[in-house]
């Protein structure tokens, strides 16, 4: 797919997050509501209604629109009667440009255009987003939008958008940044209904200026924002918005949705603009720069929300201790868990020998520890389980019994400095919401259902890995530099041999008696290939010949490679049996190069089973890559056969990496397949791209 | 996984679903509380106080307890004040069975025993649980538990579990029958707060006489009942199971949640006994006797809860109209349901028309259809998508703007008699939840979320395609029968032609000159391989001998076989490349003879990829296998191969079933490999495992 994006963005920020200020946005002393309405259901009515709760906490708000002689005529009279920091724009889009740049002029530093028939409606619609993008390089003016509801600040009153019920959002540490402001609402409705509030919640709607990065780069320095909620529909600047990620993953924890697992395609392009680059590659980028990945708006409220509460120490592999008061819930608990590629180890003997004491013989106490029905010793059994050296998290779930059991005191009761508590909490109506809200307060992080724990925990264990997992800058290793133009497989092998990369022994041989004597040095049985860079291919046009073990057949292979054309051969000692993985790196079209792992053969193609990493990374991080593979399976002693060492695949990864990060020249290099050997992993075949061809060859 | 299970489950209803009548039980005119207590906390204290509605709308509540002066002594005393159904019992589990016993002979015909320490339990609670099986079989009473905490019966009042909040659950259309009493509460609080009401809700706990069986066949007749949530542990007696969900699901929708997708061992044997069946073939024997499958307990709630509101028509393959307020919504709601593998296919060009005329030209229409933001047309934009022909189910999303637009109305005004409608309604506080509310009170099924919508409209799709499905009951065709014993490939192959499977000419051989002849009278290339039945991995042997073409080559395999020992062989011409399937039957230890689909190579086999049915089954149903692999997309001309006839497959797969049904001497057979070709599916290798020898076999 090509890209198509509407946007026309503006690179606001450095590299290093110097964006503009968006306080004037978010924090702004005045706001002027420019196509105010008093008819119900305008944009303009809703709007100047959600704002009520500024004015009355003291801002100047006031209302613009020409044809009502209660309102003001302009901005700039608006702006006579009281600061006007921000202008908040509901007028046709043929007409924003010039009310934004009017807004500029009368002194507003930043303005949300809500409107909609923008980039994303297409015909003048693009038209009208250039205007606006004018006025913004011209001007300075600071813009959210076009085509977004708005954006929601309730700790300075400010919820600058069209939808009813915003004001009922409370302030509170969690912060969304939706790529839509539908979203964005949908997002805080549910945060709020989970019993969180927002620090800042935004839908950036067309991003002609205000983007993602620049929002996350403001919320790094926002003290009042706990945890972050990221969607993403479209990326624009890959490697701002990795950059962005990772300077505020660094300070706060960041979850990411991204959208388009599946064929969204056309209604995408209809809205964000096409796709220039993979769902996958998104999100292999938003994990790599730190965040904690979820695949649903449920888990992204269930992740930030217990994110925005607690955070579990840094460990590379966490474990949780399981605490339910009901086993049935607690299977459902386990199974999640389990699914998510929690450890949930089982206890110690001293954790054990002190829940004996605590709980009846009947129960099942190694982990999961199934409490029974709860008394006054759960808060005692949580001191237990989470005191336990092999429990970074506690997950828990009970049915609301006050009577039974104070839940919020035991949870108080049982806390270990460093080990947070998920903790579901089963029932209907006012008292268990609020018993819920108390858990919170408390410091737990709490959900209503199995579900909601596992994924709460889920995230504070993603969160605990990218910790322990982050590192200083990755500094590229030396590698050969000014590479390009085309390999033949030889010099293919040759530039891995430079990469510290085992290829099997081989012979370029430019005769027949060359590629005799090559299979008396080497010794047979061998494969014997066409040598030939214009070939990508050979195995399909018949150039590759596997198992010639003496002469004849050595002769036979030869006549063979002869009749498609080949004028040199390339003899290589046969590697021993293994199994087979690809491993590519190549120059995504948003997020730059990357490096690709997958088992070789044509299911897991068929399954795109694939892990994916920007370039240049560490080894360590590309070790993690096979772990991530659906067939991982295959890689540890199946059958009997050999187990990667991770460590080295990592190092082949990385170096491919940086090969390309250093060779401009270089479009995609793969070795196809690396093979997985008793002694290690070898290169078998590689193939190298270059930048100035890469356009004109066929589909790999 | 061996079983050992704790239940000792009594086989109280027939085949047919002749059980005992559960009247009793889930609709007393009195209930004796046996341990009543008046300590707060304790369970006797909560039943009593859950049962209080009960006592208040002229129910005979009576309250045991010898210990206290203010109860009756006794059950018998209870009974002489009035009618005793049903004995609640929460005493020690030692004691229980004599209490059951006192109860039946009072007169009561059922009774629940709350009390832990059973089966569960291990040591002494096995005995209790036997003790407690005995009462019933000579009492004849029905008995549910023990280690419940009971059942919910609002429209009678009976909310018989010591859970508060019980009685806060209202009466409706959904029925829970779940394994664990816990998980029976969770669900009914989490229904409630969906705005459901409960028609029974029933937690099973270790089920020594009222089982899922039982409950689900009172539920058949239940009018109150418009759809049941079924949650499984594990499964005592399949086949029973099988033929109630069968039952039930011919006359309303079941929807299933199987616990146990991962490793949950340990924790789930001391819970219910260990799981003799694999998660897979459970899930698989619950859809195929029409239940609707999901994952977890929350798309329970979305999946039940919406067919309790509303059900689609019939359809094989049925479409999805999306009509989205909100794009960012909607594009996380089509990639959802595209996740589900649901249909969302273009509208046609009269369907587009009519919205043109409707919406504003700037939105997308083909399907999702971007309202922008909705007004007054709405009710007509949903009027003219239900029309759409290729519409079966209609999916929604908006954020609650009353002011905006009345969405009951809209909803009211769109209807299509046959199409549902599925609405999200994205909002915060009371009048979000009062919006749902008259949703489905106009028919509406709802949700707060768009995965809430996807997981709703998923369900009404699968009913849609169950429906479409039902036939008769399968008719095994003509197989062979008395089949027992070794078979050497030949002989398998010989099976497989007589039930209509296609293999590659062959030649068993006695002699190395047979050999000889074979080769020539079949043409090269060959394969040749060892013929012997005590065989069954001839290729890990050295046993397999590919592409023999010529007399040198032949005399080279031979002796390599011969060397293997070797007595006879197999000359067999060598089929034409393609896609290698594995299809193989078998006997599931709970459910019986069942039937397996995977494809070939070690990849498939790591990622468990497999499809899976119970035998017997039509070949229609049969043939919906390879459309369940993950890898299914090499069966449908992946790089220019083959593609899968699926009629033909499910006519072999069906046949294998049969064999299997219809001959107790077959363990199992396996067709590996099924190998798809240009020209159909061909059989490369058999093996068939005969009863009296499959237990000395070594693993597969």
């Amino acid at each position: 797919m090509t890209s198509t994006a509407p946007r026309t963005e503006r690179r606001s920020g450095g590299p290093d997050g110097t964006g503009r200020s968006l306080a004037a946005l978010f924090a702004p002393k005045g706001i002027a509501v420019v196509g105010a309405s008093r008819t119900a259901g305008k944009l303009g009515s809703a709007l100047a209604r959600s704002l009520r709760g500024f004015a009355e906490r003291g801002g100047h708000l006031a209302l613009v629109n020409g044809r009502d002689d209660g309102m003001f005529p302009s901005v700039h009279a608006a702006a006579e009667a009281g600061p006007v920091d921000l202008a908040m724009v509901c007028v046709q889009a043929a007409a924003c440009a010039g009310v934004v740049a009017e807004a500029a002029e009368a002194g507003a530093r930043a303005a949300v255009v809500c409107s909609g028939g923008f980039a994303e409606a297409g015909g003048p619609g693009t038209g009208h987003q250039e205007e606006l993008a004018a006025v913004v390089a011209g001007t300075g003016i600071r813009l959210l939008g076009p085509n977004t509801s708005g954006f929601l600040a309730p700790h300075v009153g400010v919820t600058a958008s069209f939808v009813p019920g915003v004001a009922r959002v409370r302030p509170g540490r969690v912060a969304v940044v939706a790529a839509s402001g539908g979203v964005n609402h949908a997002l805080s409705f549910l945060l709020t209904e989970a019993g969180h509030g927002i620090s800042l919640a935004v839908g950036l709607g067309n991003a002609v200026d205000v983007s993602a990065p620049d929002v996350l780069d403001h919320l790094a320095a926002d003290p009042e924002t706990g945890a972050v909620a990221l969607h993403v529909e479209s990326v624009a600047d890959g490697p701002r918005l990795v950059a962005a990620v990772r300077r505020l993953s660094a300070r706060r924890p960041v979850v990411a949705l991204a959208v388009g697992r599946h064929d969204i395609g056309a209604f995408a392009a209809s809205h964000t603009g096409a796709l220039a680059t993979s769902w996958r590659t998104t999100r292999a980028a938003l994990a790599q720069a730190g965040a904690v990945l979820v695949d649903d708006e449920r888990e992204l409220v269930d992740a930030v929300g217990a994110l925005s509460v607690t955070r579990a120490r840094p460990a590379r592999d966490p474990g949780v201790g399981v605490v339910t008061a009901q086993a049935g819930p607690g299977l459902l608990l386990l199974d999640d868990l389990r699914g998510r590629g929690a450890r949930v180890p089982e206890l110690t003997p001293a954790t054990r020998h002190t829940l004996a004491t605590l709980l009846p013989p009947l129960t099942y106490q190694r982990n999961p520890v199934d409490t029974g029905r709860p008394g006054p010793e759960l808060g005692r059994v949580f001191h237990a389980v989470a005191s336990d050296p092999e429990v970074d998290v506690v997950a828990g779930y009970a049915l609301h019994e006050p009577d039974a059991v104070d839940l919020v005191a035991a949870a108080r009761e049982g806390r270990v400095d460093g080990v947070p508590v998920v903790l579901g909490l089963g029932g209907t109506g006012a008292d268990a919401v609020q018993g819920r809200r108390d858990l919170l307060a408390a410091g737990i992080a709490v959900a209503a259902d199995p579900r909601g724990v596992a994924a709460g925990t889920g995230a504070l264990l993603a969160d605990a890995r990218v910790r322990a997992r982050r590192t200083g800058p990755v500094v590229p290793r030396q590698v050969p530099t000014g590479v390009t133009g085309a390999h033949d497989e030889d010099l293919a092998k040759g530039l891995l041999e430079r990469l510290g990369i085992r290829t099997a022994p081989r012979r370029a041989c430019g005769s027949r008696a060359e590629a005799r004597a090559a299979l008396a040095g080497l010794g047979g049985p061998v494969a014997v290939k066409i040598l030939d860079a214009a070939v990508l291919h050979k195995t399909e046009i018949g150039g590759v010949h596997l198992g010639v073990a003496d002469a004849v057949a050595l002769e036979e292979a030869l006549d063979r490679l002869d009749a498609v054309g080949a004028v040199r051969y390339l003899v290589e000692r046969m590697a021993p049996s293994g199994v087979d993985l690809v491993l590519g790196a190549r120059r995504d079209p948003v997020f730059g190069p990357i490096v690709l792992l997958g088992l070789g053969g044509t299911t897991a193609e068929a399954l795109a089973d694939v892990a994916i990493r920007l370039a240049p990374l560490a080894a360590d991080e590309a070790a993690e890559m096979p772990g991530e593979l659906a067939g991982r399976a295959l890689l540890d002693r199946w059958r009997g056969g050999p187990a990667l060492d991770a460590g080295e695949l990592g190092r082949i990864a990385s170096a491919l990496g940086d090969l390309l990060v250093a060779n401009p020249g270089l479009a995609e290099m793969e070795i196809n397949p690396l093979r997985l050997t008793a002694t290690g992993l070898v290169a078998l075949d590689a193939v190298v791209v270059p930048t100035e061809a890469s356009d004109a060859q066929p589909d790999q």
